[in-house]
């Protein structure tokens, strides 16, 4: 790791002037459901959104208020409930949030985000809703990061909160973050939510760039099941607040910083996938271009096949082949070498004569490390996956009723 | 159905002048693993191959006589080994496949199409081949289809056949076809294979036409678990024995009998696939192109929480919605309409209300009709699929070791 960065604990408060306050308002069974992430100074913001063509109410508001205001002073989110499916009502609903958070900190309800996560099809209890945003602006506070983290949660069994601090002329400037699972990627338990906060100084364009770039290395590069749900959304705020102004050799360090954030957010969402009980990490070496080795190490994850074997602890490097072959990219298949660990599973891309026992042992590991070595480039990407259980399936088959 | 096109009993000898033998030669632990088609007469032929671009021996060597000789009179088949990831060697065990018929039959070997499914990664016992290859040729007969049906399976659990006859200028035309699983389209057990026959009179740009187009809506629109094998081959031979040339009417009752084969084919295969408890039949329409009412099609069949909530008979709408979402294409999401049979679960992409035990009594059904109604074209298609059971995940965690 870089010599600048260090990771210390906290999430979302840890960066100077950021409040949070997660509570319960009852949209769930149990626990806390509502949030909100406040920043006592306007913040620059940029934010990545689902790729899921059929998207929540929240998503429509959150980009709207994202390319109408300059700048962006909180972030509202509830669990229980996506606000997806549910017309116009819900857009007035995912509107209404952001109003009812501004009213009360007394800003424009154009700088406010929204999100949410729970059952798609549904409507908001407003009421429950209302007091709850009211309830939590009462109690905004340094150290609400935590029952902010843990509001997110809808089928995670833990609260995930990452943050770093950077060194940048000198000067310690923080990252902090929260995520919640793709537990499984769920179904009427739409999403993926990742929100960062940083007291860096940094310009919009810049921010949003850099954000892109953490996001691709990881919250896209990790996968339960393939599906992409209707509410994804991570956001960041920067609110300058440590008055460092990175010159150009600091934005190295501080995507190296924010990137670190978001890989640990997103191993945190992979371990914590339901039913899974490995996580798989795949490195994908010498391909073409970053984007290449993704997609061949995302196209590895998603095979239901592989995935099977990996529960299993079955080295069936025959099914990786084949999921190579079907990554929808243009590379050269005769001479790809396959790894887990230092075992050689495959020599140019034929079949390698190994230590069946050894490769049973390495693959019922909790983390599993799969490379790949394609031998066409200089690039590289990591994608992590997990295994598909009898216990994910019978979870699935019996959640909405 | 079409007034002119009947269905039939039989399979791939049921065409005039086609002979065939599966027989035994212990590649497999039990059961037919060799097996030849034979047409007395040279043939126009067609294939369709996998997509996957890690592609086995066999589909080389077969593009490659499709591409240099003008008819094609013998296919030679194998399971208990896919010849793939075998390099050099490989081919040259393929070609010599070829050859060994060719020499039998007296023919150029370019006119002698091969494929092979089974274990990834391993060798074909060229010794129990070549003795295979001449034992059935010494015992092709016309009632030989049934035996070369069981000879191409792998975890297929019954073999494959389908006959028509239909009526051109007032004269019999057959065609018939066999079929192999997709039963799990397993993993080192690559692999989905249709062969078919026809003593039509047909052109082979038109042939090898009508043939895609077959493909597209039978054996492209079934999915067991996504991924695409390195050994998938559907063939057909067109010997002209009936004698009927057909006109320019004739060829719609053609095309119309050949798609009728194919899609009992792909049922079946639906039908048999590893694990699988239902067939979920997916009909989109009002689609603007059968093309993008396919791949939405294919999002929801491919969907791995679709799939666990067609297991456990789970009224899941907003999987589905979500599914749609992520078809890749581009379409109106606003007013999409969704029902299982005439039950009605969406409305205009919002949640109706619906009677959650009809629904759960309709999913729990073995086959399952899924409507979803784009209402933007006048386009359609049906997408066949079928439930990812704990069941599946168990038989493919154990599979290879």
């Amino acid at each position: 790791m870089h010599t600048n960065i260090q990771q210390i604990s906290g999430g979302i408060t840890t960066p100077k002037g950021f409040l949070a306050a997660g509570i319960r308002c009852g949209l769930k069974t149990s626990g806390n459901d509502l949030a909100i992430i406040y920043s006592q100074e306007p913040s620059i913001a940029a934010a990545v959104f689902t790729a899921n063509k059929f998207q929540a109410a929240p998503i429509s508001i959150s980009k709207q208020h994202l390319a109408s205001a300059s700048t962006i002073q909180a972030i509202v989110v509830n669990s229980g409930c996506a606000n997806c499916a549910t017309g116009e009502q819900g857009m007035l609903d995912a509107q209404r949030m952001t109003e009812i958070a501004a009213a009360g900190l007394n800003i424009s309800s154009d700088s406010v985000l929204v999100a949410s996560t729970g059952k798609i099809g549904t409507f908001l209890h407003m009421d429950r809703i209302e007091a709850g945003i009211n309830n939590a602006l009462s109690v905004l506070n340094r150290d609400g990061g935590l029952s902010t983290a843990e509001a997110i949660m809808t089928t995670d069994t833990k609260p995930k909160q990452v943050a770093v601090e950077i060194m940048m002329q000198g000067k310690p400037v923080l990252i902090g973050g929260i995520a919640k699972g793709a537990g499984m990627i769920a179904p009427n338990m739409a999403t993926m939510l990742a929100f960062l906060t940083t007291d860096a100084v940094l310009p919009k364009e810049l921010l949003a760039s850099m954000l892109q770039e953490a996001v691709n290395i990881s919250f896209n590069s990790i996968t339960i099941d393939g599906d992409t749900s209707t509410n994804d959304m991570s956001a960041i705020l920067a609110n300058g607040a440590s008055g460092v102004v990175p010159d150009e050799s600091d934005l190295s360090i501080f995507q190296a910083g924010l990137n670190l954030v978001c890989l640990e957010l997103a191993a945190m969402i992979v371990r914590d996938a339901e039913g899974a009980t490995k996580l798989l990490r795949i490195h994908i070496k010498n391909a073409p271009s970053q984007d290449t080795g993704r997609k061949i190490g995302l196209s590895i994850a998603n095979s239901t096949l592989v995935k099977c074997a990996l529960f299993g602890a079955d080295p069936n490097w025959g099914r990786i082949m084949a999921a190579i072959g079907n990554a929808g990219v243009e590379i050269d298949l005769k001479d790809i070498d396959v790894y887990i660990d230092k075992l050689s599973l495959v020599k140019n891309s034929r079949a390698g004569v190994f230590d069946q026992s050894l490769a049973h042992q390495l693959l019922s590991a909790n983390e599993v490390e799969l490379i790949v070595d394609l031998k066409q480039g200089t690039q590289e990407a990591v994608v992590l996956g997990c295994d598909l259980t009898t216990e994910y399936v019978s979870f699935n088959a019996h959640y909405s009723t």
